[in-house]
């Protein structure tokens, strides 16, 4: 068992599997083209089934060696469903699943360290955008309401249902084509419109600004208390030596004073 | 008195009002599709007469438990003045009001700590950003003025009014369609328009940039004098400590000399 | 003259300029509508010579109070060559002077006090950006003379002349229907232009990038900077008093082996 | 040798190659002009040839000067190979390199120092950005593959191989007519796709700003340690002389004690 722990932690084991997994994406972005597939479309699907071969083997090495304690790392379970889902065969009502195994790809994400460390600073931040993200999805709600309620009728393709018109907003959100694509052909038949869509424009901007912000300053507060904590503690001990040197000086001064 | 106010502060109430929100919030959105409405009409609409209730009574209890320091919270009138448009039978005249019922949801602004403290923080950073924000008005009234003079007899859907050449120039500063859409056909007729529209895009995206760096100085700013006031303080604190110990080492050294 | 000073510096006077700047600027925006300055033309011309005599008579008194010190101050300057323009006539080839009158309303930068400090932040934060900036002027010159030998031939009016191909790079560099406008039509005559286009992008977008963070940063080091001055100085001197102690200190042992 | 050195690195001499750098860059600026290379055509090649001329004397000096040195510095390496590069016949298969003459004008950023220090700035930018690339590279790779497998039949021109899904979902990422030019029309065939386009673009604006939000916290983080460390080695300091003072202090009672 050590010695298999041993090869599956080897850095030589790691950087293979990191191999297999980019040739696998090479050959899976070859597969996309129809004559590439014509001429060569055996020889890449034996490569395919290798790698998935592979990644299955080192899958099951991994839950040997660690057991239980395999599926408390989010990292392994991620790792476990690409591989999983890999293996349900693709046809029938599963054909679909075929064009998802790029997804193995992903797989670079859990084993190239630098890569994992960012994914986790990422994942770390995402509480803090979480309450600002909820305001967002109030603001994007209501709106939708309203425009499905006042535009509906007339541009059913728009507003027509609250999903058409939570689309058209997010459209709107990201500035494209939101005056002369959607805003300016409202406004031929509800001059008033502007009321509701430059506002809307200034308050979800606004919102992601703040939500941008928000990480930012989070960013640097935990930078600043990294180095306060520090201090502060190293300043109170000095006063605190500092105190203890009056004491010892009023001493110094009684027994002085008594002579 | 007491058992209503500890009713009304009970977490649980909180929570059972929270739900009656978003469950009122849901019933207004299925409103929206026609085929839906035709159906369960009816059902919807006693839910959201039992809701409209339940919020009223809410509003009450409050108003007799904490009186008229009820209004001296901003939160509490925005509530206020929700329930009680309302409130207003939908009909005739206020038909438009229906509409609006909607926005009885931003109530989970209020009720919700996480997103009042962020609505609170918007706030709070609204001040820092007025200067900046009343010289963005005044270069659009300005450029409007010039656009509505020089382009509003030839395109008088864009620039033939004061409000015309606003909404243009608002879209012009998102960026959206600015070039393609509006100025190079301005620019057939009047060669020289982007001596105009290019330091305009220059100088709103710059105002705006500066706008956002603004707050995020003003952030950094409190975070930063945050911990500086406490250190100042300790910092002096020890330097006084230390200069009393230098008038006592001097006393010493009398006492010692004399002796 | 200290009499007149007064006038002029009064605070009552300041408010009063305030208010003629903007009744100014509301009869200038209602000029532009045809059928208000057929109704209203004769009253609207009225106020505006009243405001342009009072806008006189305070500058003819701030040179007397002044004098040539009226000139050092930046400020002094860009409200006398506003007013000086005003009073050119606008007839035969002045003719478009009329329209800058509107311009006038940009004394509200130079009277209003908050206004003022964040223009002069503004300009602060030039110098800074000088760099940069020159860097971004040279990738587009470079750029524009590339796309104009390249493409100038069969897409002169996006290409045609340097001016030309200025004017289309700036509307690629804010993004605006880069790739549905200008090179998707591009890459049907020339199928490798991406390859110039989508690193122009990369470039301009991470140089503009660059720039937004050199003000921030600037800022933050201000920040940062200001703080640390004042407390190096009060740790060195804390040094020095903890030094001095300590040489009493020697002195009183000495003092005290000597006996 | 040395007077060679006194001259190259004299501040006249790099005025003079800055100033034929400047000229040079506007008689290949002129030269664009169809009209203007009829009439001066001739003119300007002769100033493009002696300017060319000035550039290898310059360069063959340094060599002389620096030997082997000179390649150790990758200014002068890129001066190099830009001034060689100019120095092919531009005739033939190498005719497309008449138009990379204007390449020569970034030998600005080499020889103007401020500009020099951004652009060694941005350099070490680059690695901290690596990571978070390499992401975006993978999201776009696995991305593309997807999009071709599903929509490359039917819409070739923005999905039809892996190379145009990468463009296409790069016009996206910038968000440029990403909804009513692609992700619509896709979705007239293709109901669902909003479920693959609308999390794309959040995911890849939201590593974007990861990105960007790097930058600045490296930036923020060297200016808060470059003060951090100066600060605590004078805390330490003072913290080693006060437990000195302590000492002695103790050393005195003692005596005082003895006595």
């Amino acid at each position: 068992m050590t010695t298999l722990k041993k090869i599956v932690e080897n850095k030589i084991f790691i950087t293979f599997i990191t191999l297999v997994i980019i040739i696998n994406a090479i050959t899976l972005g070859l597969e996309t083209s129809a004559e590439i597939k014509l001429e060569y479309g055996v020889f890449l699907s034996i490569i395919d089934k290798i790698a998935l071969t592979i990644f299955t083997i080192e899958l099951i090495v991994k839950i040997l060696v660690y057991k239980l304690k395999f599926f408390k790392d989010g990292w392994n379970v991620f790792d476990f469903i690409i591989v999983v889902v890999s293996l349900i065969p693709a046809s029938g009502p599963f054909s679909v699943l075929r064009a998802f195994r790029i997804f193995r790809t992903l797989r670079l994400l859990s084993i190239v360290p630098s890569m994992k460390r960012i994914i986790q600073a990422i994942f770390i931040s995402i509480p803090g955008i979480l309450s600002v993200g909820t305001i967002i999805v109030l603001i994007f709600y209501i709106s939708s309401v309203l425009t499905t309620t006042f535009f509906g009728q007339n541009f059913y393709e728009w507003f027509g249902t609250i999903g058409n018109s939570m689309y058209t907003l997010f459209q709107i959100m990201t500035l494209e084509s939101w005056s002369m694509g959607i805003v300016r052909p409202v406004m031929k038949e509800y001059p008033l419109a502007w009321i509701f869509f430059v506002p809307f424009i200034l308050v979800t901007t606004f919102a992601i600004l703040n939500l941008f912000i928000g990480i930012i300053v989070d960013a640097m507060q935990q930078i600043s208390s990294d180095g306060k904590d520090v201090k502060k503690v190293s300043e109170e001990d000095m006063y605190k030596k500092i105190v203890s040197l009056e004491k010892q000086l009023k001493e110094i001064k009684n027994i002085l004073n008594k002579k």
